[in-house]
């Protein structure tokens, strides 16, 4: 359910497009608990100056490589498995595509369960919601 | 007020993009309590191969027409109003341009209403916002 | 820390965007609490016929020139900092690159402290984060 909207510069070859999409998949059902099945991604390839962004801020050493990964998701999770993610996350990304652990920014927003649908009209996240999860 | 970023793979014609905008935004005025000249979209034209997904997740039977429909909202709505607005949607499309219901998946935002502007500079959406809008 | 995500249609200059980069960038530090080494923007091109808008909607005069900012942000601002920010905006943008106010769309989302990491597969905002940012 996380839905994955990946920027990055054009240039890259399909293999390391398809790693990273693999990988990022991989490290939200290792570590952010979501089925194998529940895969949904975009990704942006941009113009080289059109992926802009601090090459240092928070100590970084960022490169033309940069790959900005902006997921919603529709449940909320704890900051430990947050965290876990983002290891795990880099951790996949350096082994295969190879990218730098620099290199990877992510900025996760958080929805509500009433507010996916995966198709045929309905509001499948429903199933099961406690009453905290409608409005 | 709903912004909406609508992703699918290039190569649709300009006449069935029409409509795909057309038909999103008459759903929104017919289910989401949207005014009709509140319309604000962009469309992103990706590489077929940069439109991910499952093709079976949530039962569905997905295919390369898949449309990722992401929609921000500055104010609230019930549970039922998005229910009712998913299957509006699912309706209007299927109808025209032609889209499978499978192949349309929604995720909704809800920002606040002191989040938007409009142009000039100005926060529109607080007039006439009560005190719980304004932080 | 606020990501933003720029939507226009294609064909303007590389100084054009260059500035509209900038002068986003500088309204963030000048108004909305933001480090000046904090700078992480995407910019999206697209077709004319794909950045969707009512001309009038909110009593603008909207033209092909419409530019859609999406900011996420992963602290909470007060409405007064929202609109001041929204201010500077729109005249820095005016002034460089030229850009007409009622051309101008914001639309800030706000997400937790936690679910941003600026690389190395780490949580930096947590760093000095109180209690009430972790769940």
């Amino acid at each position: 359910m996380p839905f994955a909207r990946i920027s990055l510069a054009r240039g890259k070859s399909r293999d390391y497009l398809r790693a990273l999409s693999d990988q990022l998949h991989a490290a939200l059902v290792e570590s952010f608990d979501v089925p194998p099945n529940d895969r949904f991604q975009v990704i942006h390839q941009h113009d080289q100056d059109d992926i802009i962004f601090d090459p240092h801020y928070m100590d970084m050493d960022r490169s033309a490589d940069l790959v900005y990964i902006a997921l919603t998701t529709g449940k909320p999770r704890s900051t430990e498995t947050k965290k876990r993610f983002f290891q795990t996350l880099a951790r996949r990304l350096e082994a295969n595509p190879g990218i730098r652990p620099d290199d990877i920014m992510v900025i996760i927003s958080t929805s509500r369960r009433d507010e996916w649908s995966f198709g045929k009209g309905l509001a499948q996240m429903l199933e099961g919601a406690t009453e905290e999860d409608i409005s």
